[in-house]
C-alpha cells in the first residue's frame, strides 16, 4: 500500500491560533485519487523538530505533502530545514527572485527585501510556479519519499496542487480510485445508526466510518475499485431501508450535495422557485450557508419581537402559547415572501434564547408558505449558543425540504 | 522543557471529511497555561499506527492530550490500540457503565448494546466522568508520559477537559504562564508588517510570529514570564508607531477582542448605541459574526438590486456611477436604520458579483449612517466567493470602526 502523510509547518497551528484547514483540504484530495493518508503532523518554528519529522516521513512513507513555512518572515524555515535534513545546500533560483519581483512589480510596488529569502530552494528541488503570490513552491526525492513543499495561504496552496501537484502524483502513483459513498442523516445519534445497521452484511471489500458532523451524521461506504454498480446500489438499498426517512441525501462525492442546504437547492432549482426567509435564533446562518445561490432573494435576522414588529408588521401576540407562535410564524413567513415576491417564505421565530452559560433547550417555531399553503412545526435545539445558531439553521430547512419532497 | 503533543484519532480526521478543531482548542488552552506543544498528530482508523504513534509519542514527550476514538461504532479503537501499545488488558469499568446506564435511562430510551464497549477501560486507567455524553475518558502514565484520553465530540471533549485534565496538568506541570500580546492589523501583507517592523529592536526573551488570517493579520509577541509590564507596553508602543492606522487592536488574550467585530462591539456596547445592517456580498456574515451580541438589532441581505427596492423602497438609480451607488448605500442604511430604530445604520451594496469561476475584485460601496450624519465609501474585494463574503463583511466593520473613533 502506498502511504501518504501530510505535514504542516506553523507556530500559528500548533498554537492553536489558527485551524489547520489545509491538511483536510489535501487529504481529501488525495482519498478522491484512490491514495492512502496514514498520518498528518504539525510543527512549529522550532527548526529542530522540523528537521526530525522530515526524516521521520522520509523512512516511514512514499509521498509527503507540506504546507507552509515557505514565507519571507523570519520564521519561515522549511526551506532550511529541508536543506538540513537531506543534506542539500539552497542555492538562489534566478527564475523564482524574477517571478517574485514581478509579482510586486505588477502591483506596482517595491520588492521588500525580506522576499529576496523565498528564492533560495534546496539545490535538487524542481521549482512549482506559484502565479498567485510570492513563495514558491518545491519537490524533491529523498530515501524514496516524494515531497511536495507548498506554502501555507489556503488559496496559493490549492492552486500550486492542482497545477503541479496533481500531475506529478497521478504520474508517480498511478491508482484505481476507490469509490465513496456517503448516507447523509438527521435526527438519529451515532449509536441509533449503529444498532439499526447492525442486520446489514457489509462484504469485506467495503469499508464502514461513521461521521458525526453539525450538518447531521453520516455513514460512509468506501468500496474498493472494481466493487460493481449494482452490488453498491444494492448496499445503499439495505441502508435506506434500515435509516427510514431520516436520510435527506446519498452522495458520491464528499463535496456536492451533502447538506440540507444543497438538497433544498436543488430541489428549489429543479422546479425554479425562490425563497426569502426570516431568521432569529440562526442570525445569518441560513443566508450564509446559502452563499451565491440565486433561489434565495432576501433574508432578514430581527433580533426580538420588537423588532420583527418594526420590520414585519405584528402588532402583538395575543397568547404566549406554542400554537399562537406558530400561526406568527407563519405570518412573518408570508409577509417576508410577499415583501420579496417569492415562492416560499420560511420564517423561524425564537425569542427565549439565553445568553449566559449553557443555555437550557429552547423552542424554534418553523413556518413553510407558499401563495396557497402555510404549515408549522414546534422543535427543540440546545447547547452552546454557536450550536444553536447551526442547528436551528438546519432544523428549518430540513422542515423545507420535507415540505418540498411532499408537495412534489 | 516540558513537551506536550496532542493527538488526534480518526479515519474522517485523516480523509479530510472533517477538520480537526480539537487539537487547536487544546493547544491554545496548554500555551496560556505556559506549556509548549511541540507537535499534533493525527492516525486514522488502522489499530497498527495508533499503537506505533503511542509509543512514539512516550518516548518523546511528557504528556499528551488524545481526542477520538472512544465512540461505540467499530472504528472506535483508542482503549484497545492504549491496551495493545502499553501491554495493559482492558477491563470492564462498573462505574462507567452504570454512567452511560444512566444517560440513557435519563433520556428515557433503552442503552444500545453497542454503548457497553464504552465502559472497557485500561486496567491501569483513571476514569474521567463524562456527564455530558457516553464515553468516557481517561488517563494514564507510561515511560514518564501522562496521556490523557477524551472523546472526538468537541463539547465533551471540552468539558472533560475543564474538570479533569486541566487540573491534573496544573499539577503535574506547575508553569509560569507565558504572556502573549497580540497587535492586530488589517490592509498590510505580511510582508509588509515584517519591513515595517525591521528597525524594531525585540529583546531575546521575546518571541516574535506573525498570522495571516481572514480577519487580518496579527504580530505575535510571546513574552517569557517575568517581562516587565512596562517593558511589554514599550515595545507595544513602538510596534504601534511604526504600523500606524493598520492596528485596530491589540489584545492579551487570544479568544478576547481579536476581530473587527469585538472591536466594534465593544466601542458599541460602551456608548450604550444600537445598529441595523444590509447586507449583500456579504450575505449573512456580519448578522452571523455578531452572535448573541444585543446591539445587532437587524440585519438583511437583499440578493439583487430589485430586491433592495422591494425591501428599502428605491426606485431607481439615476445613474451607474461610484457616486450613485454610495448615495444609495447611505440612503439604504438610513432605511434599516429607521425601520430597525437603531442608532446606527451600516449599508454596504454590491450588485455586480460574479458567480461563475475566479471572479475578478469587484466594488464594494459601504455606508455609515446616524440620525445626523452620513459617509460612503468605495472599496474593492476579490478572489474566491467566500473570501468576497468575509473580507467585504471585515471592510464593513472596519468602516464603522474607524467612524466611531473619529466621532468619539
Amino acid at each position: 500500500m502506498i502511504k501518504i502523510e501530510i505535514l504542516s509547518q506553523g507556530e500559528e497551528l500548533l498554537t492553536g491560533q489558527v485551524i489547520d484547514t489545509n491538511a483536510g483540504w489535501l487529504s481529501d484530495e488525495l482519498v478522491r485519487m484512490g491514495l492512502t493518508i496514514t498520518r498528518h503532523t504539525t510543527v512549529g518554528d522550532e527548526k529542530g523538530d522540523l528537521v526530525a519529522v522530515l526524516k521521520e516521513i522520509a523512512a516511514r512513507a512514499d509521498g509527503c505533502l507540506c504546507t507552509g513555512g515557505l514565507g519571507p518572515t523570519v520564521d519561515d524555515l522549511t526551506a532550511e530545514a529541508v536543506a538540513e535534513a537531506f543534506a542539500v545546500p539552497l542555492q538562489l533560483d534566478t527564475a523564482a527572485l524574477a517571478q517574485i519581483e514581478g509579482f510586486f512589480e505588477h502591483r506596482g510596488q517595491p520588492m521588500p527585501v525580506s522576499n529576496r529569502k523565498q528564492a533560495l530552494l534546496p539545490a535538487t528541488a524542481i521549482r512549482l510556479d506559484n502565479l498567485w503570490g510570492t513563495a514558491p513552491g518545491f519537490s524533491l526525492e529523498y530515501a524514496g519519499c516524494w515531497f511536495g513543499f507548498m506554502p501555507g495561504v489556503p488559496n496559493e496552496m490549492k492552486q500550486i496542487f492542482n497545477h503541479a501537484i496533481r500531475p506529478a502524483f497521478l504520474q508517480r502513483f498511478p491508482q484505481q480510485p476507490k469509490s465513496l459513498v456517503i448516507i447523509n442523516t438527521l435526527g438519529l445519534g451515532e449509536s441509533d445508526l449503529q444498532d439499526r445497521i447492525q442486520a446489514i452484511a457489509i462484504p469485506k471489500d467495503v469499508r464502514l466510518g461513521f461521521l458525526t458532523a453539525p450538518e447531521g451524521n453520516q455513514i460512509k461506504l468506501l468500496f474498493d475499485a472494481g466493487f460493481s454498480k449494482s452490488r453498491v446500489q444494492g448496499l445503499i438499498a439495505d441502508f435506506k431501508k434500515e435509516l427510514g426517512a431520516s436520510v435527506f441525501s446519498v452522495t458520491d462525492d464528499r463535496s456536492y450535495k451533502q447538506t440540507i442546504y444543497d438538497v433544498v437547492g436543488e430541489q428549489l432549482t429543479h422546479k425554479g422557485l425562490t425563497l426569502a426567509v426570516l431568521e432569529t435564533l440562526s442570525q445569518g446562518e441560513m443566508a450564509s450557508q446559502c452563499l451565491g445561490q440565486s433561489w434565495l432573494l432576501s433574508a432578514m435576522y430581527c433580533q426580538d419581537f420588537m423588532q420583527l414588529a418594526h420590520f414585519v408588521g405584528i402588532d402583538y401576540l395575543a397568547k404566549d402559547t406554542g400554537k399562537a407562535w406558530c400561526q406568527l410564524a407563519e405570518k412573518s413567513a408570508e409577509r417576508v415572501r410577499r415583501k420579496a415576491k417569492s415562492d416560499y417564505g420560511l420564517a423561524q421565530l425564537c425569542f427565549n434564547k439565553q445568553v449566559d452559560g449553557q443555555p437550557p433547550r429552547v423552542a424554534i417555531y418553523t413556518a413553510v408558505v407558499t401563495a396557497t399553503t402555510a404549515v408549522s412545526f414546534i422543535d427543540q435545539v440546545g447547547g452552546p449558543m454557536r450550536r444553536q445558531q447551526r442547528q436551528s439553521a438546519l432544523k428549518a430547512f430540513d422542515r423545507l425540504r420535507i415540505f418540498l419532497q411532499e408537495n412534489n
